[in-house]
């Protein structure tokens, strides 16, 4: 959970979008950010607001900001080339905005791949991104497949392990569907220390084990997880092993910070991505591949409920319904998040 | 579990490796392989034998063999080029041997990583291809980053879902590390049926959930829900929306059917695969990549061990312990499932 939100939710209101993005662009703009960049990221803040990831949308930006005046985040900094050639480069972030970095790097691998057909970048020295899906429905939006992921701080164990060496590594899977896109965006422990939060604050227990108690078995309580930060990762050995591996591929693809490295500054900050991008252009027609899609889809939405009212959604397809209704009736945001935003203009 | 290893152990004897590519290769001449053809095949079902991972060497075989007589596996058949350009290519494997057309393809993508960087195969209409760490291990071997999948007939459900219209999808991220390699070959289902079998036929419950009874409840008993057959996605919606991107990629970047069709057929054949290779020397030098990859794995071992005498190992780790150990000793063996394949030939 955002160090911004409040410790209890207080009053929700509807803020209009386009005023949320020019509340974030004016604020940007004192902060430092070029005109076009503080444009470019006051929309990513908002976008995420509007599809309902507000972690990484309104309940984040005040922490944003506090980043830049702690000059882990350098306003004034974007991405130079360093290293590699063809269709697999690298770039050094220079500490500039995350979320900024990111785009970019999605931009460039789909250049890339727009002349080989796939393209990798590895993005060292960047900065949070924020929510990892921005960057898959952009590039899916414009007819790219694409693969990412980013390493961060330490807050897992490995398996069989107690204390954290692994991130939860966000990964994310993408493809054009229709004009919209299908995306899954997972980090790999089951639970965020967020998600952990917001249940012990309502008191419920999770629906699935999310880590272990003090006695180190198996919990459903978010408490007891909270206390020993002894958090699942997902699948068990298996999100750890792929943790493992994401953060090794991210570190040598961009010849940048491993988890460890991160870890020791003890702010997560010069963390390491990667972007993948695929042209489909290079293969079937569209059509076709619109087709094949659909037809998965629609043998994938066929599967019997457990509950008889329940409705199997894909990945990315509840983002269309929030989507919808936030733009209708405004950003939900606490009273309290708002007041704290504001006050940084 | 292969339908060619016996319901209850039996005996174990151990065969020297030389000796069991020898009778894989005579039996796989005799069923119409090419010289060469049937020499590599017999390598690769040895190899996954001797690496420990017996269900998809030794003990599955003879099940291979049926398949042959069968008609769905077509030893003559190879894979041919059909489609894309550049980096990005799709091959049609005519439904010949799983291995060999995951092997070729395995190579056509560090081919084409050699000129671009980074390449990608989509193949379609192949068979399984065993063990997908078979084609991590050969890419990583060859100073490469892989990362491939396949798709599968359904086997799971869909979150939320009760009857299965998702595949287990194999994933397998591999990396370079000094002469070998870290390997992760993590299929999307907590536990195979297989590893059910296992555990069902040892009387011992699962050390993590791993499906839903009858009253529709997270269990550890492997009967119970070996009875539903609702098994559990790794990391619960998590494992079940990556099986579904997995699909959808696999099914269009082969232009090959994805596993509604496979599962329409009844019988696993002419499955989906994607084959990604980077080549490392298009970045840093090896020293470098390897001192970042042993500062990791430095970092990740001096984990805590829940266990005091435990020992945190990476993915791929135990593999080379017991690759050493069945060279020295032989394989072990179910001396049922060796009269069986020895009767094949």
């Amino acid at each position: 959970m955002s160090q911004s939100a409040p410790a209890q939710p207080t009053e929700t209101i509807r803020i209009p979008a386009q005023e949320m993005q020019q509340v974030f662009y004016k604020i940007l703009l004192q902060q430092g950010f070029q005109d076009n960049k503080a444009a470019r990221c006051a929309e990513i803040f908002t976008d995420n607001s509007v599809d309902g990831i507000y972690t990484h949308g309104i309940n984040r930006f005040a922490r944003f900001v506090e980043w830049i005046q702690r000059g882990w985040v350098k306003p004034e900094n974007g991405p130079v080339r360093k290293g590699g050639s063809h269709a697999l480069e690298q770039w050094d972030g220079q500490l500039g905005p995350g979320p900024l970095n990111a785009l970019h790097a999605t931009e460039r691998a789909m250049e890339l791949a727009r002349s080989h057909g796939i393209g990798c970048v590895g993005l060292s020295n960047t900065n949070h991104w924020m929510r990892g899906g921005t960057y898959g429905w952009k590039a899916a939006r414009g007819g790219f497949v694409f693969i990412g992921w980013t390493n961060t701080i330490a807050n897992m164990p490995a398996w069989g392990a107690v204390d954290a060496r692994l991130g939860n590594n966000p990964l994310v899977f993408a493809i054009p569907y229709g004009t919209e896109a299908i995306v899954m965006d997972m980090a790999l422990s089951q639970y965020s220390y967020g998600a952990l939060e917001q249940f012990k604050m309502k008191d419920q227990p999770l629906p699935v084990p999310g880590g272990y108690d003090a006695a180190g078995k198996l919990s459903s309580d978010p408490s007891a997880i909270l206390d020993t930060r002894r958090i699942l990762p997902a699948g068990y050995w298996k999100g750890a092993g792929l943790s493992l591996l994401l953060d090794l591929l991210a570190a040598i693809l961009s010849a940048g910070s491993a988890t460890h490295e991160i870890t020791a500054r003890e702010h997560e900050y010069a963390v390491s991505q990667v972007f993948i991008a695929m042209d489909l252009s290079f293969l079937q027609n569209r059509t076709f591949i619109q087709q094949t899609i659909e037809q998965i889809i629609q043998d994938y939405q066929s599967s019997i409920p457990e509950d008889p009212a329940g409705r199997i959604t894909y990945p990315g397809e509840r983002v269309l319904h929030t989507r919808e209704n936030n733009l209708r009736q405004g950003v939900p945001v606490d009273k309290v998040v708002w007041d704290t935003v504001q006050k940084l203009s």
